[in-house]
């Protein structure tokens, strides 16, 4: 399996990892963990494993990793004070499953580092790994159900926690879905209340082809099969959304779009209906409870 | 009902607040809300509603305000090109219970200031209100099921989404919760790995006597009845955490510790068992999936 | 005429525009304007104007008020120590044509600010005005030139200088120019260096194609008549950039496009071959010294 | 030839410059360079060079490869994802002359950096360069005019790009010329504006006089011979800026002075009257232009 | 003597501790340290050891190097221009006794970085140091007359520098004295001005009883016996605070708390008095003092 | 008596106060004031005022109001939570005596912030205060002591507390003194140890001479009568400080120097000799102590 490393990739990635690691870290740790500092001698070296405490689909291994680093900057030496950087033995990558008891990686090194950073490194991969358990739950669902010529994509939403959009983006291509646009700022995507702000869909349409920058696409959410006629008339639109449609709708809008368009079905998606949506064909399924209802997956870090 | 707006109350809460709101406009924004920007002038006003889809406790009215003021920031006159100010008219105050279809707030202002700040502040509020109404009704087990002289407390843990804990632990605070230490700075709590990398409860509250600030309490995580008995040796425990027991040894451990410490249950706790703990009358009831595991409500906003 | 306030409408333009004068206040004030300081009371009043020494087109007018207002921030009354706002009379706004001995702007207000602001306040106006003077100029060349029925495009490139993007791209519109791509991130230009890299036009475009994201149109860089064959051969390009062709060669490529594909004309363009670029009748001609060789516009500031 | 590298001698210029590198990063690269992410594995390994398609003098080549260590920033192992830092080699020194055709330096490492960070790169290397040849040619003028016991020194000015300060006074000195004060707070300049606003030279000169710390020294503006006289009856004035007169105007006020204080020649200077200015045997001539009109010199990077 | 690094032990540490050297670095070297630019070459080595001038106890010898090494950042190589890092030979640890003319510590490496650097690392380590000997003159005072079986602690006060508490309370530590709490935060202590506010002392520790952290303790500050007879009556007050009280009231005091409460003396203690109050047999005795009037000791550089 | 606000002056001292004025905020409030937050309800009102304690000259009362307005930044109305701005009365300015028992300030408001800013607010009031206390002390002894026609000055060091020196070199102007230079950056002083590594006076002021900014001065340190010399030699010394010589060496050295330059004493500098020194004739005479040994003045903050 490849999973291409979505907060390696750049600038930004990295940059906004780090920051809210350093903030997630910072909330709890504040001026100091008083219960590890008294306990535990500066210089005492320990091991430590995280085990799953029930099956799952990793997500976040290299942020679990981090977090730990950025309780322990690699600073100059003088300021090391006995403290020793973490040592990881990985026994699983990104994207694969975990059955419940194995364990999924294994730490040794200093030991206040592995104490106090426990908390905020099982944060990130108890919500990241949630969300990728929960996306592999729809792609396979999807997967059983996609007309064998058609392979239909789960795709996420904005619906993000917010300041972990790249991480829950990054999740849920572990659990095998595809990105939506990220933000407003890389993608056009005509919605309703846009329609009642500009006047009707032709008149939208329109106005956006003027404006819009010339290597991007249009796509536009419709509610009926009347919107989706508005929609094929301007010609310019290149993506139709179909925004809580029932079955039947779908497949008559479906046949009416006949490859003129790209086409994502969206709202009220669950794990129930998703497969009688991927039999009909369409070209993306996005769901918002991939990122907005995950549950925390179960896993505890335990000293040797 | 008097809720203490935690994120109002210091330099810390706001100064966090705003930075964690323009995280999440920037992961959004970017560069601009091509879409909008193209569609809405930048002087066209409107009016729009945030309306309930299902049964909610409301928490995070004034961040949902605050995401629109941080998109249209109160700056000098000659940088406000036509963009003007949101008007809000509230209807429910954070902590009371919104029924399914009620409208939560009437907005009116900027029409580009209402659409792209839209989907950001209904990510907080649709985070904050689903983990208040997962805690009331936690909250309202616990009432019914404790006894008359011994108001049982729910209360959350560290188990928070890294960056939001502040709002998280609102939100808490919104349904009814009480809010355990908001860090590792601010409590001592000394837990199972702390005892095995020091060697032993006795020994471990004894180094943690010698060392803690003179304004601090202690507790400790045991784990058995010999734990507890261990714990309350020690003489110095002023609050004693059953981890992860079950109804009998809850029962045993209680009558043992006989009001010499606060009791504090933790581990496993759900909407099924939580009203039996309850019963038996401890002090807190710590529940992780509070924070870590609420579901969004379902809230949506509508342009009129 | 009608621009679209670029830094004003979203809130990375607002904070990257006041990060960026604040640096520029920075670098220039330093721990303080020591001769204005010793030789004008904090509390002195005076009255100044901004005249153009050649004839421009206007494009910064709100950054250089802005500067004014970031050297004296709105704050708390008893920090003014005498200090007061600085107030303007407008005389032009941005995209208009002013000519030589105009004079362009009014202020009045505390002589300290005036004086302080005054160099920084200029260097952006001057430089911001220098390219959408030269935008026009090509603009202008363009218009006469294009065919009736095909309004030829004049478009910037990323050559500008770093960390003003936005306010340069924003001159260019002033200009009468229209922005390409902002980054790196809002669109895909494939470029002969990446099809070296990865191996020929259709194995290239065919790579981007499964991965990029469906909101996202195509551009390719072709240097030769062979290679817009290639493009035209994957079915998948979008936009066909001819780069560095004389105009011969651009003659035959636009034929052979035949509308299957928009056209942009980029590489040594210049005042004197770009009306026969435009006469080809070509979407867009992108020209790096808009942005990268435009020379300051001459303009001073005088104290009345 | 020796340069004494600016950027790099204090904790200022570091910091400046690597805050100014990552502006100019973010803006271009934001959110991740798509292009490159989809054509390139994270592991794939290039080589380039750099290549003058105009004579010039070199300048920004430690900038240069600075950006791509910030797009590849040396951070902790597991971070590294296949990224490899780049190894350069360089072929020339800052303020060396390159002839067109050479290669300026050769780059070999991970290709998705040496892709993503080249136009970054080049828009730091082509404005410097620039300004070190623009700034070559006056210095060239000056010295073959200049009297054989007088060396006249070409000095710039206060109108560099916003921001960019640092680097541009950097790129004059590569080109020979010699930096005036860098800001507002480490020079003492009294010009027309202060004279104005505070009423006569000899009043001005001798309220600065009061103030001004007891390190600095004092440079007056002057118009006419008129004033120059003023400004020699101060006494206390320790430079004499002889501001926009023509050259028998200069050569009367050279004679005034008669070497009481040091004179500065400004306003209007460009490459067709520098010589004369510099054959009146004055001590410096200041020129805007070298900061505020340079072009961008002509490089190019190739992927080999 | 075994002191536990306080800005070593976390992240809130580390980066406040790095924050204010820079802080510190940038308001003495600005944009560039001009008299040892010029007459040192960048890549010249030299020698220097720092010498007491009086007898002290040293404090803050991290800090003091540390300080060097943010001069010269650990960056990455092409950025070193010659400048290599400081090495440092200890002679003593925070902590210890240091005599008059004695050598604390020898450095070597880049004489730029080491003359750079000398002012701000000397300002860092002889007002800590001043905290240091200070507190230690306290500390051998209360040792000497404290009650063989009641160790009296000398404690500090939140009177710190602002800015710098971190470093003042480790300072107190190296002194020998103990630290209270380290702000509002983590500890509660009721004032008089809270008991005005609020209404009387049993009103006040009644309410604080309602609404604090169930881990925290409650201090109160009595002015008198009355008050100490309320405080005692709350039964929930676990320290008492006797302010400003003189030696027969603070007697009577001790014996009517007799052991039902911590106690802590504060207010007008000086070296004159101070033993007076320890032989009492208290818990603590706070001083402002400590932190709010030392004056720093004397310590200087010399190039060998 | 006029002092010119330097923090007032410039966007430096606007940022770097407001900077440490948060800083210390921070440090004390961190994640919130429990004590007044569970004991003082949002909206409560209050009065309280500032009383000295002892004589002093007053220095900081624009910090001391700052810091309640950072405690309750003017934020938008919807988070003003019934909070609200304090109001001040004020009795005296800085640079006034105040005599003990005085109030200095009087003010009303929200009770929380009164309570929450208070310590914060002394902290800085306080240490400003004594450093202006201490410097009227040697001013009135130098004033006493000095030569009718030679006015000597009292002058400042860079012995300042870290990252507070813009307060303090203000704080120094508040007592009647003088402030040398802010920072290595905008002055020229050659130390001994700058002797040392460069090699004599001689050369040292030389090489000073080639590269200095052209509206510098340049300042020698002197240990002998010989080095006095040896400045002199130099022709381009316009400052020669006198250090840490004896009073007849002084002399001998002022009638050596004979106005060719000026003249500054330095090194241990006390009370005791200072008018001895005075009476001589120099023209400053700086002093280590005003900043870096000055005593906190005793001020307190009263709850009406």
């Amino acid at each position: 399996m490849a999973i291409n490393h979505l907060p390696n990739k750049n600038i930004w990635g990295q940059a906004l990892v780090d920051n809210l690691i350093n903030l997630a870290l910072f909330e709890d740790i504040g001026s100091g963990d008083i219960t590890t500092n008294a306990l535990i001698p500066p210089g005492a070296k320990g091991e430590a494993y995280i085990i799953a405490k029930e099956d799952m689909i990793l997500s976040g291994i290299d942020i679990f990793k981090r977090v730990f680093q950025l309780v322990n900057p690699p600073t100059p030496p003088f300021f090391k004070g006995g403290l020793g950087g973490i040592k990881f033995k990985d026994k699983f990558k990104d994207g694969e499953t975990i059955k419940k008891g194995k364990i999924i990686i294994e730490m040794s090194g200093n030991m206040r580092v592995l104490l106090t950073g426990e908390r905020t490194a099982l944060n990130f991969l108890q919500r990241m790994s949630g969300i990728a358990t929960l996306t592999r739950r729809f792609v396979d669902e999807v997967a059983s159900a996609s007309p064998r010529n058609n392979k239909v994509k789960v795709i996420d939403t904005r619906k993000t926690t917010p300041g972990l959009r790249i991480l829950e983006k990054y999740a849920v291509k572990c659990g095998g879905g595809v990105n939506h646009r990220l933000g407003l700022y890389d993608g056009i995507l005509i919605k309703d209340n846009h329609i009642k702000a500009a006047g009707g869909i032709i008149n939208t349409v329109e106005r956006m082809w003027d404006d819009k920058p010339h290597l991007m696409k249009i796509e536009v959410e419709t509610k009926s099969i009347k919107e989706v006629r508005d929609a094929l008339k301007c010609g310019a639109v290149d993506v139709i959304m179909l925004d809580n449609m029932d079955i039947p709708t779908i497949n008559r809008a479906v046949r009416l779009i006949n490859k003129r368009a790209l086409i994502e079905v969206s709202g009220g998606v669950n794990l129930q209906n998703v497969a009688g949506i991927a039999a009909i064909g369409v070209d993306y399924i996005s769901i918002g409870a991939l990122t907005h209802s995950a549950k925390a997956v179960d896993i505890s870090m335990e000293i040797k």
